[in-house]
């Protein structure tokens, strides 16, 4: 199904899907890096589980009728995607204070906020994906202001509907980080992967982390918490 | 003409203004600081320089009608001004990269912005000023969405009628720092200073560095080139 390695990431491997132009492979990694990749390790099983979980959630986000590069689950660890062009924002939300802004800012962790909080990185490793702001954003990437004001847009809706699926299995979603891409044909849609590695998972009655955390925190069994995460989507569906 | 100090900043000292309500006295400092404070020393001389400097580009700022706290200069080293309740964000507007944003954006020294950059930092020494964008501003000062879009307005204003100052002596400038206070009746306006503290101005023939830039980098006399903005602003006018 797949043919030349495009990108290899941190947690995902980019393939040329075979005989499908416009189409790639993602495979998922069993690597989990955190800190900029300072911290890194490998799971066993870590793959196969964010890939199970992304392909679930970008479904139901699909049903919501958010525009994605996801098509389907292929094997265990891959899913085919639309081929995109990343745009280099990491574009975070909020509901909750937590990880990085707690002492960026000097924000008290678990602080609500009144209203989501849309953030935006620049996509570079070499600077550490610096927090930008919107005039930063048009410098250093292709997007448009009406652009923007759209992947704003998309990313609020997505929050509204992953608190909701999170919600139904007794989560709060407190922060998300996604990527956005450009299809051949210009359009902006939802790219990358949702997972326990790129959201912070909090069950609501104990409050006990069910993300990466536990990885960059060292309080708990990676595995086991994306299993957990897993488990409560299937029981679900 | 000066009462209770009410507060002492890095570079100025604020006195409550002897039987004038609602007005204070800025006294400026011969105290130089950089990196946040890490590098400080004091030059005889430059609280006088600044006072004098400052002075000047506000009341030209004045006469294009920029609104701002500054009432008039009483002594060599303090002026008189409307008290304000300072917002905490500092606003730094960017026509050529230099400092910082080379560094935190890999944005080559002297590249020339197609348009003014804007930026917002949180004025928190225990955070070291940390940039932010929109979104933070309004949980971190009272501002609202209309008087953000009104300083970011203003500050434009502001750029253009300096850049002119500063042509007209042959200098151009790179980039300035200001802050804005709100006056009793609400209104915001311009406050702090304007002077080779918060501006970087570079000579346009020689691109010799006039401002504190000398001071952080160990690379001229501070008080000499201070010296030279206010010889140049006099023979002006």
């Amino acid at each position: 199904m797949k043919e030349a390695l495009l990108y290899e990431g941190k947690a995902k491997k980019v393939y040329q899907a075979k005989d499908r132009t416009g189409k790639l492979v993602l495979a998922y990694k069993n690597d989990a890096t955190a800190f900029n990749g300072e911290k890194k390790s490998s799971f066993s099983g870590k793959g196969r589980l964010n890939n199970e979980i992304s392909s679930r959630i970008f479904s139901l986000l699909h049903d919501k009728g958010v525009e994605t590069h996801f098509i389907e689950r292929l094997t265990e660890t891959e899913q085919l995607v639309h081929q995109t062009e990343i745009i280099p924002l990491e574009v975070v939300v909020r509901n909750v204070a937590a990880g990085s802004i707690t002492k960026r800012l000097g924000i008290e962790e678990k602080t609500t906020f009144a209203r989501p909080l849309v953030e935006l990185f620049y996509k570079n490793d070499e600077l550490n994906d610096p927090l930008i702001n919107d005039e930063h954003a048009f410098i250093l990437s292709d997007v448009t202001r009406t652009e923007l004001q759209e992947i704003k847009e998309k990313v609020l809706k997505i929050n509204e509907e992953l608190r909701k699926i999170f919600r139904d299995i007794h989560i709060t979603l407190v922060d998300f980080k996604v990527e956005f891409g450009r299809l051949a044909s210009g359009c902006i849609v939802l790219a990358d992967e949702i997972s326990p590695d790129t959201c912070r998972l909090w069950d609501i009655t104990t409050q006990e982390k069910l993300d990466k955390d536990v990885f960059r925190q060292g309080t708990g069994d990676l595995i086991e918490v994306y299993e957990e995460i897993l488990r409560r989507l299937e029981d679900k569906q």
